[in-house]
């Protein structure tokens, strides 16, 4: 099975994924690791040479042309690929990891990118504006309240206008997804609980 | 507890909610019902006489000037209130009927409404396009799929609208709700064991 999820900013979706993948032994994919992937497979090896020659291979989310996690502002482009070549050799890793076996995606319209499989479960987690700032200010050092508030508009602004645009669904919307969860309801254990539970079922 | 349950027209959301008030012993109150209940509960009793003068009491979807289930085209007011006294009349009455104990509400709002209470669980069910045409299709006599999918672009849309209008939220959208589920997902019966165990870890 491979379960693909989208979140908020600071919904602690990537937490929950991570935590999913350990407890179901699954293997765990978010936008970094899909990157080195992406270097590992050998597919256009010229995108990563250029890359790490202009010296920001420190900063692997600006090879997708896209921002850094909780982090304003565009990165530039470091390879020359236009945003449509990025999101294809993208595309062909993540189809390629869905092929190894059980996993969990992060982001990325895994779950547009891998609709012809039959084996998804499409998540996506919300939670409570409180605890998305207060999630924020505990991960960055140092931000207001007014400060970790933009940073959830614009990241989240973002993330909907990538996912519209490659996928022709609506971000965050229920009908995009098989479940989503505001993981302000359960705390993020008790949500991790709660998708082991679902999983077994589906797999029953 | 009280269960607020918003759905997709055709998503199976009304007997979904139907069947986990019966597994959990909850009351449960959809449109008419709480129509029967203001009814009973003496408030504004000329508002349901004209209505039952007018003869139209056989629909008393009527009565709230919106649209009957799965039925297009508007129904006339028979009342001569107009929305937003109706809609403070039935913002009393689920209040009202939540005092009294466990239930459900199916739609009407009732989780904008409920929002100052802390023992509310809001939940969105959708379902697949193939699968709501479907349940449309066997619960309607005689409609084509293109009627079908007329049906549930213009009442999903009258849904919207009226629920945004009222609760300055969005209907349909994640973070609106602490859970949205695609019934289509593990069906209708395993959709409400699900929500029967989701309550059950709530109430622990």
């Amino acid at each position: 099975m491979i379960i693909n999820i989208g979140r908020q900013l600071g919904s602690g979706g990537r937490e929950i994924g991570e935590k999913l993948a350990a407890e179901l032994n699954y293997a765990y994919y978010d936008k970094e690791l899909i990157y080195i992937a992406a270097k590992q497979s050998g597919i256009a090896p010229e995108l990563f040479t250029k890359a790490d020659e202009n010296g920001q291979n420190k900063f692997p989310g600006a090879y997708w042309g896209m921002h850094l996690p909780y982090t304003n502002g565009l990165m530039p482009f470091a390879t020359g690929l236009d945003n449509d070549s990025l999101f294809r050799l993208q595309s062909d890793t993540i189809r390629n990891l869905a092929e190894k076996g059980n996993c969990i995606f992060v982001g990325r319209c895994a779950d547009y990118i891998l609709r012809e499989r039959t084996d998804c479960l499409n998540i996506f987690i919300s939670a409570d504006t409180r605890q998305r700032i207060k999630r924020l200010m505990d991960y960055e050092e140092n931000i207001s309240i007014r400060q970790a508030t933009e940073m959830m508009e614009t990241k989240d602004k973002e993330r909907a206008e990538y996912y519209n645009f490659y996928s022709g669904k609506n971000w965050g919307r229920a009908d995009s997804y098989h479940l989503c969860i505001n993981s302000s309801l359960l705390g993020i254990d008790g949500t991790v609980r709660l998708l082991k539970t679902i999983v077994g079922k589906l797999m029953e």
